[in-house]
């Protein structure tokens, strides 16, 4: 890309007096993935990938990125105009600490005050306040040079029944109202859009992958207003609505309102969510009650309709994946196969699954070397030829009806080392672990981390992620506040306290440079086992059913416990999976769900 | 005890106007243990227990305290007047919220400022606006109905010379100078005793068995000023500490001191440590620097010097628990023995160790049932006889100038049940895998917990306790801010990330109510493993030398790793103890670390 965009910003930075203008990676609702519309910084910098900020200033343009995308991001930029700022290496200085380094005196700093939450506002505004400076927020200047700009999503809602929901909207907007009482509350806005979508039982399509619609709830005491594109809610939504007590408004109108609360309202609202734009609208005496949505934690905690579904879903989703793995293992090296055919064949399996919506992520299909990104994806263009030999990683997951489903398997397609194969067989043992330890009510992730990593700790191994996330239901595939990790990441907020019924993934892995990356992962409920005078112990259902596969395994480096734990989760395998098969599948899932 | 004294405290409230009045069990410095003269809250009710608030009103007296101490609590406060209120339990108010219910309108509440710090003097605050009543904090109403009151400790400070400190105070005062100036601090006060014996190198006997001195520690950025009770430093001392910079004052004067900081000062302060009346005595100008005191992570991570004498401590420690072992399990049902006499025979040997000071802590020996009591005392008057049967667990440790030890040994003295077997070895595989666990820097002891108690979990079994503390260095033998814990408790300030040099207890136990206790102890050394691309490994150095008795190990129920884990350690008992035995307890030694 050439750097006729990077000129044309700074020609309106200059025209407004602007002396650093950010653009980061988001929508108006940190939502995590973003509709095209909202791919200003992509449009910018010619960086594609999902995570990065660029920074401009009359001399300099700096394009901010993590681990993941350094080489992607290096090639992308060139000619662009913009310098990869390599985040968390040693001397790259934090946005913040650039934001004061280069304002001048008394200078300007100018983003666009919808796409950044009130939290990191706030950091740039110590920056700024450090300088003397002031802030322009009231322009999305990107807008202005971006001839062609993708119309904002805007998809039809559709009604997620309290068949499928297993509680009604009414229910739980009066669980939320009940929050707010004892937050002493009068109002409440919601701008995640998976809170939204969750409390009014709703869906649609505005982000890839992620069933959505771009909008903003304002629950008061008695009353709620939808702030929504006209167009995505037809009359039977709106009726629904209305039924729920739930007035609705344009999506654009959201700003003015909130600068009409009474001055005396104490207002619930979390500012790691809500944008500086609308903090910004709020009358100057109401009180800011910043905590968390009640909605966050109530949504992790699936109910048992949600449960049974979600039960439902995995068993079709496995159904789809094992047949996919009979297909590529017995057909690998006999017909041609690629990273991005074989995803489309996996995609084409689940489709035909009953009560399939859509993919809950883009596949990633890694074979060798490719495996060690964790975040690789294959093209139609650029993809590699599968031979029978080394392994595919294989990370995909679907929305049904149902529920939303993750899963990673790691393929032998031929002779492996045995490097490979101990390092296969020693992520099975984390991922076994993990889904088998009982725990005392009371321990979050970051207590439980160390159970899944242990292994590979040992061996001197680590992956560079967090050992697995809550699962929205037929929302966003990550989802707050569970999560196993062994240190605190704030903005993750996944060190949430284990309830009952949240849904989390197991996924450790291998990655090496060059070489390969094994990862397996499981998803598992939190449930109750014994409650005694100690407490009340935890344990997980492990809910994905498919074969881990035996040609990876050494079970000379298992224990006796590892090998039944395995061997346990085959036999149901098998008994979930086999009904679903042909005659010829399900003799060869027989051989690959054998005990070793 | 009868209720004349609480009568008394009534009477002096009444006079005073005060409403409802505050005894806490603290000293002006937030000590874990106190001195006679800050016992108070004992005084007070008759109940002798480590940790307990008397709450008195006009017509209710209320006694605190935790799950420890219900039963001893219920029959000490029998005719006090004081109703026991056991904390956690349902019902029970806490003591805020008790305040809160109790005052009148406009009602005073009343308190030692000097006993309560500024947090919980917060919350005490907080109720006391909603009933727009007002605190009375000038006097120590105990004081005025306690005749006979011990007199306050004062006892001569002695220098910990650098060969044993390993830094001087100068060095120690010089980094937190450093640290107060990236705080932007003016003035920085100590009132932790550990902190600042630990900074001046300087030790006494203030404490039962924690060997501190009263004393508050002004830092400005050129000086200092100790204020001490001028009986507690000698000629020697007052010199040394003027060729440390540091200026001596009297302990009386650190009130009237603070009152004349400069307005625009900026103090760095903790205000979980500093009295209420402290902060209360600042001008109001003065900005406070609400942070942990530099030197506790400091003190925390012990420098080379430390560790090698730490060490030899042990060496020393471990021959007399050896001896120890040796005797009590040759001799138990031939001669007679008691918790109490086996105890003082166990100090006894401590004290025949070169360079000992004094004990640690109280020892706990604690017979059959005993044992399940975790801070089980016997007395000379209160103990149980030992009989060739059961278990017998003892909990100590010493002081000595080389540093501080603390190690829990359970004895099998002759049979026991298969039961007991199972625990026992349970037991020591959770205290064995902790030991042994590799992780990466930035694990603190919540994520790495579950390796010790994870397989007591699996059999539904748990300790009410963390799994360990920091040591001090010939201070409080429980020292911040590491620990293992599976859930944060803010107070315990225990869940600090893992430095190298950090010295930790491991002590994962089995406590059966009216069965038996079992614990074992030993201390870790956090080191560092190897460094490559995925961070800086870390593992523990275990320093604690006495064989686990091997009557209670069952080694069925241990995996070949566990087992050999304990054979090392075992060997490793030998090669150091087995010199400075008789040829006796050598060849009985010989025996007990046996390869199993």
């Amino acid at each position: 890309m050439d750097n006729s965009r990077l000129t044309q910003l700074r020609a309106e930075m200059k025209q407004r007096g602007i002396d650093v203008y950010v653009v980061p990676t988001a929508d108006f609702h940190e939502s995590e993935y973003v509709g095209e519309y909202f791919r200003a910084r992509e449009f910018l910098t010619g960086f594609t990938g999902s995570a990065g900020t660029a920074v401009v200033t009359a001399d300099k343009a700096g394009l901010w990125t993590d681990g993941r995308y350094f080489i992607q991001a290096a090639a992308q930029l060139a000619g662009s105009g913009f310098e990869l700022y390599k985040m968390g290496e040693e001397g790259v200085p934090e946005i913040p600490k650039f934001l004061e380094d280069e304002l001048p005196q008394g200078g300007v700093l100018g983003f666009d005050g919808r796409v950044v939450n009130c939290k990191l506002a706030e950091k740039f505004q110590e920056a700024v306040e450090k300088k003397n400076g002031s802030l322009y927020v009231t322009e999305d200047l990107v807008d202005r040079i971006w001839t062609g700009r993708p119309a904002m999503a805007c998809t039809k809602t559709w009604i997620l029944t309290d068949e499928y929901s297993g509680e009604s909207a009414v229910s739980k907007l009066n669980r939320i109202r009940e929050k707010m009482a004892g937050e002493k509350a009068d109002y409440h806005i919601v701008a995640s859009l998976y809170d939204i979508a969750w409390i009014l039982n709703l869906r649609a399509d505005d982000i890839e992958n992620v069933p959505v619609f771009l909008s903003f709830l304002l629950i008061a005491k008695e009353t709620a207003t939808l702030f929504i594109q006209p167009e995505a809610v037809d009359e039977t939504v709106t009726a629904y609505l209305a039924d729920c007590g739930v007035t609705v408004d344009s999506y654009w109108n959201v700003y003015d309102a909130v600068t009409k609360l009474p001055g005396d309202a104490a207002l619930l609202m979390n500012r790691k969510v809500v944008n500086y734009r609308m903090a910004s609208a709020l009358p100057e005496s109401v009180t800011v009650i910043d905590k968390d949505d009640p909605s966050e934690l109530m949504k992790a905690v699936k109910n048992e309709t949600e449960l049974a579904n979600t039960r439902k879903a995995h068993l079709r989703d496995g159904v789809a994946m094992t047949k996919f793995m009979y297909w590529l293992k017995t057909n690998v090296g006999k017909i041609p196969m690629d990273e991005y055919s074989v995803g489309c064949y996996l995609d084409s399996l689940r489709a035909q699954q009953e009560h399939f919506l859509d993919l809950s992520f883009a596949d990633i299909c890694a074979y060798g070397p490719n495996a060690a990104m964790m975040h690789y994806e294959a093209t139609a263009e650029e993809k590699s030829e599968l031979r029978p030999e080394g392994m595919l990683l294989v990370d995909s997951g679907g929305h049904y009806l149902e529920g939303t489903t993750d899963i990673t398997r790691t393929f032998v397609l031929g002779p492996i080392t045995p490097k490979m194969r101990l390092h296969y067989t020693t992520v099975l043992r984390c991922n076994l672990a993990l889904a088998h330890v009982k725990f005392l009510y009371g321990c979050g992730g970051l207590s439980m981390d160390v159970v899944c990593r242990g292994p590979l700790w040992e061996m001197g191994l680590d992956y560079r992620c967090g050992t697995g996330h809550g699962v929205g239901h037929i929302l966003n595939v990550h989802e707050g506040p569970n999560g196993f990790r062994y240190k605190i990441v704030p903005e993750r907020n996944d060190s949430g306290r284990f309830e009952a019924g949240m849904i989390t993934t197991d996924e450790p892995g291998v990655y090496l440079e060059g070489e390969y990356g094994i990862r397996i992962e499981n998803e598992l409920i939190c449930v109750k086992d014994e409650k005694n005078e100690y407490g009340q112990f935890m344990k997980f259902e492990n809910i994905t059913y498919c074969p881990i596969d035996l040609d990876g395994v050494d079970p000379e480096l298992m224990s006796a416990r590892e090998k039944k734990q395995l061997n346990d989760y085959h036999k149901m395998v098998y008994e979930k999976i086999a009904p679903f098969l042909t005659d010829e599948e399900r003799a060869w899932l027989k051989v690959y769900t054998r005990a070793i």
